[in-house]
């Protein structure tokens, strides 16, 4: 098959023929349909999260199953499905309890293994982790969901527990920042989001943000206490930086919470944070990485009753 | 001032005069703004909940403060406020928890004191029920959330915890219902409406309902099962009828939740219910009755993030 | 392999030798260590609950790991294990969740398939399922945790959520109303034991009963909430039938919790309930079934932690 | 009255005799029956906590009303009673949600008002906070409940929903530590507590701790991962220092909750912490602070219930 390989950092990916996927016998063949791109793609591309060369990247993908490995039961060739980043064993005492993200075993399609830029991808593990594409929905929206949106969902609805006619203040305006803000309109939210970049605030608005800050000119913190009289329930931090967590703990009411989505990476893999605002302000801090994939019915459901518009993202 | 008298069972209302209301020390008399008027009011009139005669009714009102009990200290003149139908004491233990909906303690304007169907209308324990009206809020509106609309909201977000891309299925379609596919539909869930009265299921559908069903022509629990994929997650009983409750607990799937919202009356209080079915599924049943005056916030700011209209109603 | 054999209703179990159960490939062999018996199997004894004959009873076992199928990825032989009696496939959309009791495709041992009442058992979707003895419990304990005190440790700790310094009662001093007794108290609660058997009170009450009270002589419900100052938090039925159902709702205080753990049988398959309580008192009602193999670690921690001694059941 | 007078950083406390104190209009005058004493106590002795002299200090008190406010409802005169060391104002928002601890108009006898190392004490604002004495309880025990087995309640049943059979790291073995041990066993979890007093670990084994780490000698975050499996599910930090919270989050397994009981000072005000472990381990990180009023028959309840002896505090 023709796939995108990934032959030295930094380089332009090469078309080449390599030899089509085995199927796992606990998992899928895909034929790929769509596949998505983000930040962790180029995270892979620059070395600096290193993977054996060469490598087929591509880790937000849909497709058609193509082949069935014989330990699948619920899943037939010609299914039009999706799976998380994360493909978790399914077995171990995590997986059995729901908790697929932190499952010991997962395995990680264009980090660890072959990704989907490629014609075909296997996906082992596929009755732990893959989910059926809604009937109408169109290949490149559903790999669009990419990790971003799915990560979004996963620290709205999980993690924080956003509640509707709460305040939610978004730090970072990017992809995942927008995500959050789209996800948690349509769940009934009030949404601040904090940038520094005028045109992604001028984004948000137009994409329904209740108000915006520049954090380039005014404190954020202060400025989202003062928009949601208080402090904002609910903080994301969308970009993994000491500064902007920060920002987003001291943006809180009391007993809110924040979100932790940005992956913290170098000097920011330890933060110097307000431990005098989480004690008095009663806070909670939270931790979250991807999405279960039996999560994806409820967020298909919410896109299939209209109550929101990803293609923006 | 001038009040609406009810001076006997089922006689239309006299306008009257009346002395003013004194102010309670802890209580606020309030210039009546709006007051709505729902099924409750007529069980009033009728007789079927006896009140001490003559009386006046009315317990979905909002106002502006004129009055302020020594003892209040939150609330002053001038105030545009609203007030739920049970005023709870405040400093019961149940109080203290925030349930105030099950204080023992309480008053209520409209059936055990004089309501709000007159110029004027004295509030007892100000400080533990009344919440400020937003700016830009018309009295009219807020009167006609009236109690339908935050027991549905009490409902939805406390008692079902009605989750995004969930789907909710409302058994019976009046005002309550109306109230619940309402704000189900700005919380990201999907609704269906089941009713026998094909021009509620119209409106029902014009407001935004996925889907409806019509209980005359079929049988209600099996079609929102088809509907759905297998059960609602989340039902809502707006009857108080056994043969709706029983429809509203088959419509279910398994770890599926109802909320008896309707008012069990007469024959009904008492109800032959499928607890093979309930034991079985493993489902959950809750009673609900009214919605602590702390929740009006998070409801305001649902409809001043402009999730919900609720002028239909 | 020797076994017991149940060859027609109400008749003695025979001794018999029958060919060794194939390991299935998603399965274990297990050597019986011990098995326990409960009203379930009497149930099948009696034909009331008909399975195909003969039949191979029992439902309540531990046993060591002899064989293990190709696609087993969590067991060896040797491993000392338990199952829950309700083995779940482990791919469903629910058992993905952790929501195994309610799994479509459930295998159930001595009941659709033979049971434990032999020498070796086959055990399908081990890795689901199946969860490992700590080192120091003896067989005969783990097998007579059965199907009662994993029923009741389900429906106290995930039902209905009871917390410590709530008072919970019990309504049936039977094998699950005793376990969960010694479970509610291990977890910091308080418990009223109700039922009509002087020695089953005289026994709760020597097991660590704060109260107990004997229904064939005073009103159950009112002595309930007495002793509790208002009603219980939380109560159990623990037999299935209308009447303690009903008195199970009266006991309790508003907003308490009632769980449905007896099966509802015969007669008592739908039963005439005060929803006038349920819903002026804003109670909840949960049916429970079974016990996610997952949650055997905490129970054993507990066991293991010293804070209940089980061997009285 | 006679009371205890501080008059001076660090001087020994006076025995003066200072007018009794009036009577809040929505208070009460307690008669003290005992009054406990803790390291805030010595952080007010020691100027650290500046307070107006000369200071009646004494936060830890029980009492009987003598003098009952025109506006308090709940208390009569000859009540034995109680309050929390946080005296919310009981109307407002915070308030009427049961968030006492953050009310914003709270009163703290012993710090910003005269406290109970006096003959009498008067406490506003009754109603919101204070609760009845169960009636065999020793006056001492109760104030010696003081805010450490508050602070500790909160945490472990509020905050971190510590959950039966699951593993408690409790850092730091003072006396919140210990109260948090005790209370922990009392709800069915597992301890194991951290320190580097031998002696304190020697006390913490004597009262049922299932293992103590002495920090000192060995890595204290691996040592708890070992003994628990993997880590603990829960981790209390009792001291508000840097080294101690990022050993107590790096003791946690996945999806673990630490609770921030210790409260930060000096230049542990911030806090240098491995947020990459909370975003790879999806941890929780809560701060807390006192306890609501209204808890207080939960814990007096798991007291009475024989559940805890909290007699060697
Ligand atoms: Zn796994
Ligand atoms: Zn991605
Ligand atoms: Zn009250
Ligand atoms: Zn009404
Ligand atoms: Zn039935
Ligand atoms: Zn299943
Ligand atoms: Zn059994
Ligand atoms: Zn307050
Ligand atoms: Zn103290
Ligand atoms: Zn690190």
């Amino acid at each position: 098959m023709r796939a995108a390989l990934l032959t030295g950092w930094r380089a332009p990916l090469e078309i080449a023929d390599i030899p089509d996927p085995g199927c796992p016998a606990d998992g899928v063949v895909l034929r790929v349909l769509a596949c998505g791109i983000c930040r962790s793609d180029w995270h892979v591309w620059t070395g600096n999260d290193p993977v054996a060369l060469p490598h087929v990247p591509g880790h937000e993908y849909c497709g058609v199953v193509e082949e069935v490995g014989p330990q699948v039961t619920g899943w037939k060739s010609g299914d039009r499905v999706i799976a998380p980043f994360i493909l978790a064993c399914g077995s171990c005492p995590d997986c059995r309890q729901g908790h697929q993200t932190i499952c010991a075993n997962q395995a990680l399609p264009g980090f660890t293994r072959p990704g989907a830029f490629a014609e075909r991808i296997a996906v082992p593990h596929a009755d732990a982790n893959i989910a059926r594409l809604p009937e109408g929905m169109e290949p490149a929206l559903a790999a669009a969901l990419g990790c971003r949106v799915t990560t979004a969902w996963q620290a709205l609805t999980d993690r924080a527990a956003l509640a509707p006619g709460e305040w939610l203040a978004v730090h970072g305006g990017g992809g995942v920042g927008l995500s959050a803000l789209l996800l948690a309109r349509a769940l009934g939210a009030r949404v601040v989001v904090v940038d520094v970049v005028p045109e992604k605030l001028a984004y948000a608005r137009q994409l329904g943000a209740d108000a915006v800050v520049n954090a380039a000119e005014t404190d954020a913190a202060e400025a989202v206490r003062e928009i949601t009289g208080g402090g904002a329930h609910v903080a994301i931090e969308a970009l993994g930086i000491a500064a902007t967590t920060v920002a987003a703990i001291n943006s809180l009411r009391k007993l809110g919470r924040m979100v932790q989505i940005g992956m913290p990476a170098g000097e920011h893999l330890h933060m110097k944070l307000p431990m005098d605002a989480v004690y008095a302000g009663q806070l909670a801090l939270y931790g979250t990485r991807g999405m279960p994939g039996w999560r994806y019915p409820s967020l298909f459901n919410l896109i299939e009753g209209g109550h929101v518009d990803l293609t923006p993202l």
